[in-house]
């Protein structure tokens, strides 16, 4: 009896503590969430100021921005929100583009419109007849909806809505995802589930995913999407996919987000039955020219191609002897008579070249500045390898003046753990923007070549290639929904502190309780700085396993091309580790600014984090720190594991912060972390010991298990490959 | 001015309508919505017979169905309700076991315990010292949780809970869906994204998903699964991946579902590394043994295994010349002293036997009656052929006395549309269990066989091939739903009515709103006969295009092996069109017994709705209403066009009775049926018409298209595939 009724307690705490609404509904809706506000001073005072909404104009755009500003007022502040057409009371939430206020209004307008873009918007305080009113406009219509996605942000974040003037405009032209996702439903490096994209249903079957998708990613003022992968099939060119398509453009036009493709360069041989693609024939130049047309009847504006040519297999111009400006401008032709523009990727690298990987892109492309047509801008991903844990910046940043040049970020995470992994990326973002050139003395980062301000170029872009699947969460941990979120806000303002974006993401998505926001945040800066650690310190790389990318394999060797091989990278023997990138070496060093490369050049000054990217080092070189290379690698790769049982202990605490199901998942996916830098941790320790003979630094934990488990361990249905 | 006012007023209006909680919540939460009763009558006399919940014991089950009322009576009545260990105050809903029941709630029962089974449950009004309850239980944990899913029911459902005097117990023992997921996360055959199962992330993630599966899934009584493939890779059976199946199997017990893992017959070479998968060879009879002791050791309760063998390219034990006995009893062998089963497949077909593929896997198995293991049980396909839109029911059941057969339905529709078309599976279902084989005379009905009944077989089965993905609604479509609720009903009791079930279903997942009920229960239970009639009438089979099956493609004649080409299963030519199973032809006919025989040979007895399966006609052949075979086929393709547009004019008059999102998704969804609709009727009257020579008949629709259109159509991507 007396155990049973103590039972009946644990069994009573369990029940009453569990809540009774577990849901997948949170996970869903991403920084969105628009929940009621938990403090009732700022939910009145925010009552107070808020009375009614009143839309100037119809179009679509101002549609879908008041049905925002309901859905979000009414959940944050627990009321229906109405409509009325009239300032008569005070309180008013007016919202409509510079041409849609009258004269009353646009006295309350300094010179804000000036200040702003065509894409910016303005939140402002204003008074009519001496009633106060919150004014929310912008030149265009999506000007409008981002200044409404703002101002729902102030009050996610709880913030003052008194004497508001705000003004905010893009830096940046081209804000887009790169999706990687294939006909068939699969993503290539996706890790959050199958394709958004359901083909098959479309164009009749509007997901209500699609809306969301187009919701979240305006939010925070992504303005394109590349729908389809870069390994491209032609047929996404046809009349049964464009019809999909356009119905896709359609949905996402009234968010400001522009449709872009892939464009397979043999296209013309694939879908047009002609026998060659050469960018010099007449025929191919005239079949691509009809494509745009084909293309822009359908979807007025459509925002242009993305290519990857000879690269990795992919055709292109260098099948007929022709060049990559060659390509680049055949396509930027078609598609300039409509306003498109062609991103074209500078990802190349050659077996045939036995020139050190990282310096082929550099090689090829250079030359040719100046050479692009005005359309073309070309794409280039932050590091010279691919999209590693941790890179020096390209050093095709500041080399071509004359040619736009955007950035390609990687945001699903290739090289990073997949989805399992807590890593904040806008740390990365923002260490690659940061980075100096001194391409035109000190201070050049390259963030000023991205937005055109250095060379005044008009076409400037950031590119993202997505974490988002069908998974309910979208990007398979949730917080790697603020690796998507980050990279929209960057690419708005490459100028942002990555702090401020992980604090705002956290308010949005989880509480404004500075008790969450402090650690949790911590956790999240932190987080890039430890999966550096535990899989690839002081300037490793590309030491992945082999086709998947899937844990550690520094020890493969037999891939045909040679520069597939982890041991490539490290070239780790008896005598040290690392790849000699300096003037002794492969002279890749040379790529980059003469000031810069002399500090890459020279050990004492070439930072730490990049040492043996640059250099390869004896074992016993001595580090600032004074231990040995051998255990400042052991090391690190030890605080790695150590950092992630770190964030373990901060998360067990959060949870009355938040609702259980993200809680739990967020809980087991750091247990997959830990596991997984162990492994890290272990194996590669494990393997340069066989060249460095020597014993563990103390703090370094005992492996778990042997080398030749760790080598014969195999991973086929690995995802995203 | 007046115009803005205008446009205001549109907007105004089209805002207030719309909804400010669009969300895909409801999508997801199946038919367990626990959506807010809205009869106020109704829900106060709940209120007031439902005071608090009295658990008794604690088990993983018990604190599950605790945890559902709670969760259940929170949403329906929308109220926290409280656990309390007394029946001091009224109105208590006990929940509990038989063995926890104390002498005076057992007073109550009188013989339910001795009618139901170890899965049964009953629900009644007691009377405790002169105060009323509600007494939930059965004679283990699982039966009181299947009493609760059952009580809740009553609440979803309106219905009167006063003098409750419930029983209930399956009919059925396994109940069980069958996965066709690969390990790579794609499905065979699946149309609603890609699988449930993550295995990168097992066993450490346990998805919420999960949960809710088995929520779903014991909500009906479905009582096992077989998480992989028939077409299987040897690599589940791995310690690497029995680890993450251990995962999923504790998952799932505490709602009594058993795990089931198909076993593909090579493994012992695949992965065991032996040179033969020999049944005879004793190596390979140890390692099964073996394997089987590893996989009980995770996995106590593990159901057993499901085999596709020497079928469609699989491996078996016809490799080394031996015979499906000899294979399945080696496998029966290995699991048996662990209480495990063998599902054995009976789905054969050789491109070596020149007879009609309709009779071979008939011929194959019944010679082997009485000579498989008592824990073997085979599993046979409602029909012949293979999952077609209507299809006789298959020979072998009756033929086979002296061996359990098990029910194999195809809920995932891969013949009949897809997941893109709303089709009531349960009423085919139905018609398969209704069917009278005559086998002991008439009235001996396939159900008989299925639930044992008829030759007093332990074990019986009713399998489903899943139609569930990762779309957040599961299922692709949301009337999808239906078909898995309505399995597993049937599975439980496969004697119900199908209209019983849509009406629970629409109820429980929609609406109580009998304008909404009835006209919507209508619709789904004509949704089968349309197909039958826009795709397959008068019992044409297997003309859809080859490989995915997607859409028709009765030209189809090229493949490699005879039977997998349509033109092999309509035989049409100038003469007439049908396939000649009778007497005269392949006899196929003489596998049933002799009375109805009898019934197919005669083209006067045999339904006409099997007409074309069992005879070859002339064109100008008089159907019973009088018209020529050409003009009822043309008139029934039409109907079933005419049928699908009922359908959207029904749907179109639904819009306030369910939420916005999947009121427009059946929406879109019926607007790609009927152009689907359109497309068969055409397609396949301008082919045969080019054997008929004849106009199409009066009422039927000129085709939208030329043959040659939609001979062209290619769909390289089609899912499933």
């Amino acid at each position: 009896m007396n155990q049973s009724f103590f039972l009946y307690i644990i069994l009573q705490l369990y029940l009453l503590i569990a809540p009774c609404n577990i849901s997948a509904q949170e996970d869903y809706k991403l920084w969105l969430q628009y929940k009621k506000i938990q403090d009732n001073k700022i939910a009145s005072n925010y009552q107070s100021k808020i009375y009614r909404i009143y839309p100037l104009g119809n179009s679509e755009t101002i549609q879908a921005a008041t049905k925002e500003l309901q859905q979000g007022i009414s959940g944050l502040l627990d009321r229906k929100i109405a409509l009325q057409q009239s300032t008569n009371t005070e309180n008013m939430l007016i919202l409509g583009n510079k041409s849609s206020l009258n004269e009353a209004i646009l006295k309350n307008i300094k010179n804000e419109f000036d200040i702003i873009n065509e894409e910016g918007y303005i939140i402002k305080s204003i008074q009519l007849k001496n009633k106060k009113h919150l004014l929310i406009t912008g030149k265009t219509d999506i000007g409008v909806l981002y200044g409404v996605f703002n101002f729902l942000k102030l009050l996610q974040t709880n913030q003052s809505i008194e004497n508001l003037a705000i003004t905010d405009a893009p830096k940046i032209n081209v804000r887009i995802l790169n999706h990687w996702d294939n006909l068939n439903g699969t993503i290539e490096r996706g890790y959050a589930g199958s394709s958004l994209w359901n083909w098959h249903k479309l164009p009749e079957f509007i997901d209500q995913r699609y809306i969301d998708y187009a919701r979240a990613n305006a939010s925070i003022g992504i303005n394109g999407t590349v729908l389809n992968n870069v390994n491209a099939s032609a047929l996404i060119l046809t009349p049964q996919y464009l019809e999909k398509v356009e119905a896709l453009a359609n949905t996402f036009r009234p968010y400001g987000i522009k449709v872009y493709l892939t464009a397979r360069f043999s296209a013309p041989i694939e879908i047009g039955g002609l026998k060659t693609a050469d960018p010099y024939d007449t025929e191919v130049i005239n079949w691509w020219e009809e494509k745009a047309k084909e293309i822009y009847l359908r979807i007025p504006d459509f925002g242009g191609f993305l290519v990857k040519a000879n690269s990795e297999g992919q055709p292109g111009p260098q099948n007929y002897g022709r060049n990559h400006v060659d390509g680049a401008n055949m396509l930027a032709d078609a598609v300039a008579p409509f306003g498109g523009i062609v991103m074209w990727r500078a990802f190349v690298y050659s077996e045939h070249d036995v020139n050190d990987r990282a310096k082929q892109a550099y090689s090829e492309f250079v030359p040719y500045d100046g050479q692009f047509k005005k359309n073309v801008i070309l794409q280039v991903k932050n590091g010279a390898i691919d999209f590693q844990p941790r890179e020096p910046f390209h050093p095709m940043f500041g080399a071509m003046p004359k040619t736009p040049l955007m950035m390609e970020f990687q945001i699903t995470q290739e090289y990073l753990g997949f989805s399992s992994h807590l890593v904040y990326l806008p740390k990365l973002f923002q260490e690659t923007l940061e980075s100096d050139t001194y391409q035109k003395g000190k201070g050049t980062t390259v963030v000023k070549i991205i937005d055109g301000s250095l060379n005044n170029h008009k076409i400037t872009g950031i590119a993202g290639v997505a974490n988002i699947g069908n998974d309910i969460n979208w990007t398979g941990h949730p917080f790697a929904q603020a690796n998507w979120y980050g990279f929209g806000r960057q690419a708005w303002n490459p100028y942002l502190d990555s702090e401020t974006i992980a604090e705002d993401w956290l308010r949005m998505t989880f509480s404004n309780e500075e008790n969450f926001i402090k650690p949790v945040k911590e956790m999240m800066l932190e987080s890039r700085e430890a999966i550096v650690n535990y899989m690839t310190p002081l300037g490793l790389h590309h030491i992945m396993d082999t086709g998947h990318h899937y844990g550690p394999g520094p020890w493969v060797s037999t891939l045909s091309r040679p520069e597939w091989n982890p041991v490539y990278y490290h070239k780790a023997d008896t005598k040290g580790i690392g790849f000699d990138r300096s003037k002794t070496g492969s002279n890749a060093t040379a790529q980059y600014a003469a000031e810069l490369a002399k500090i890459f050049d020279n050990t004492a000054s070439c930072p730490e984090k990049d040492l043996l990217w640059f250099h390869h080092l004896s074992w016993d070189y001595k580090l600032k720190n004074g231990e040995t290379l051998w255990n400042g690698l052991a090391l690190k790769y030890q605080e790695g594991v150590n950092q992630v049982e770190k964030m373990q202990t901060t998360w067990d605490q959060m949870k009355n912060y938040l609702d259980e199901t993200r809680f739990k998942e967020v809980q087991m996916l750091l247990n997959i972390q830990r596991k997984e830098a162990k492994w890290w941790r272990d194996a590669c320790l494990l393997y340069f010991q066989q060249f460095s003979g020597k014993e563990l630094p103390k703090g370094v934990e005992k492996p778990t298990q042997t080398l030749n488990y760790f080598q014969s361990l195999k991973f086929p249905f690995a995802p995203g490959n």
